[in-house]
């Protein structure tokens, strides 16, 4: 593999490269197996990933998706030129598979692909089930960056997302409820979102938890998940057009717990999925 | 619930308490299904948890045990006074879990559980299948602290485990080859373990990285996973006596890679789930 500025040199040195927690490596033709593909498209449930490539194969005609590679850390399908696949929860699980997909896309000989992430979140002063495309993500201070340990030093990266992207995106959204929003990404679904009901005492109040939410939305924070801003510094890094496109479940400002039905959250999860399986094809139609 | 010091008070005002990760709420009766737990036995991954359960349940004679709750974020075991837990990759995610357990045992009125990690992790200068019980966790700066943000600030945490069940542990290893030692956590697999083969430049080379990991090694850390931290704040926090019982699959000082075959690293996590069976053996048979 000839390496450009957005590969590791490093990569070189390597007689065979085990992508681990895939469980596929380069003594395998991955050239044959994702030579073409155009997008990667990531959840963080199995579930989810399943279900969305089910949908995506019967839109364009293909047959069920199986798993490929090891089923033990996450669920991998390639359904006509699209990689889905599941990432598990928040960004230090994601990162291993960003960085995993990444090479194989690579090693692949796979060229300009795309990496969306399909999420469930929480709304900030948005009715549940509308999906953000998000143009920016914050972390949990609210700042425009990512903020990594490396070697004991942290070093710190832009999360801005590709606005043409994000555009192209939104436009297929027909009757569905979906604006352009910033993406607060956190790395604690508890008191990392300000949640007064997690198992332990919070030490703070009602009133400090609005506050902050009203200072996220203020800061055009639209919802809250825990992956945006490592997704968005890692395409930024790796010269890769990105997207986040998270529906809502619930709306903060109204409450801490997921309540609606299984019905209502399925119907909420359609909703992001429907867009990027309707802006895919616009895409693989070409 | 009556609350103690190391319980959220918030929960009282809580009609019904969704525990939206594990598929459980308060409307259902935990104390029949939950009430006598004594310990949780946690791992990342979900066929780990698996095949756990199904050693424990062999060990103490009890049917093949079925996942209990949702089945879409984790899978969750009860064989006899055992919960047997899997939860994800990284501290965000496995948060998500130890705060929803800990609410679901509360709940259940179950009293004195012990949390216990058991996981896969790289070695510093000991052999690969060495099993490392931790008495303490180190982040990512190799400080001994858990660093969280909440409400935009961040809020610093103690991560000493509990000695005398490190040492209980340890205790029952027979010829397994183990030891006790420090334990460091990182929220990166790659990078963030100062690897040289992610998918992007790292910035750093081989002699950045060994002059890390030795210094690692001087301070005490014998292994690096990715949960560590959090798991020994958590536990302090709690008031719930913690382990961290984790396998080594590859001496970092070596190399980057995972090369063993999937028959060796069977045989390496076979080794901290044994070490753990027997203690859960001396426990259970009071």
């Amino acid at each position: 593999m000839q390496t450009t500025e957005f590969q590791n040199p490093n990569l070189a040195d390597l007689d065979v490269d085990f992508l681990y927690h895939l469980g596929l490596d380069t003594s395998m033709d991955l050239e044959a197996m994702f030579g073409d593909v155009e997008c990667v498209c990531m959840g963080g449930s199995p579930d989810r990933a399943k279900a969305f490539a089910d949908k995506l194969a019967a839109e364009i005609g293909a047959e069920e998706p199986k798993p490929i590679g090891k089923t033990e850390r996450c669920l991998l399908f390639k359904v006509g030129r699209v990689v889905v696949i599941s990432h598990g929860m928040g960004m230090p699980s994601m990162l291993i598979f960003l960085h995993e997909l990444k090479k194989l896309l690579d090693y692949a000989g796979a060229k300009n692909y795309k990496f969306m992430r399909i999420g469930t979140s929480g709304g900030v002063g948005v009715e549940p089930g509308t999906v953000i495309v998000a143009d920016e993500a914050l972390n949990g201070k609210l700042e425009p960056q990512y903020d990594q340990v490396v070697l004991g030093n942290t070093r710190s990266w832009e999360t801005k997302l590709d606005s043409g992207l994000s555009e192209e995106i939104l436009s297929t959204r027909g009757d569905i409820r979906a604006q352009i929003g910033k993406t607060m990404g956190t790395d604690d679904f508890y008191e990392g979102q300000g949640r007064l009901d997690g198992a332990l005492n919070p030490g703070y109040n009602e009133a400090d938890k609005m506050a902050y939410l009203k200072q996220a939305y203020d800061k055009g924070v639209r919802n809250i998940e825990m992956e945006a801003p490592a997704f968005a510094a890692f395409c930024l890094r790796a010269g890769i057009r990105g997207a986040l496109v998270n529906v809502t479940l619930l709306d903060r400002l109204q409450g801490d717990q997921v309540t609606s039905t299984k019905e209502q959250l399925r119907q909420y999860s359609d909703n992001a999925d429907e867009i990027v399986l309707k802006y895919l094809k616009t895409q693989l139609q070409k």
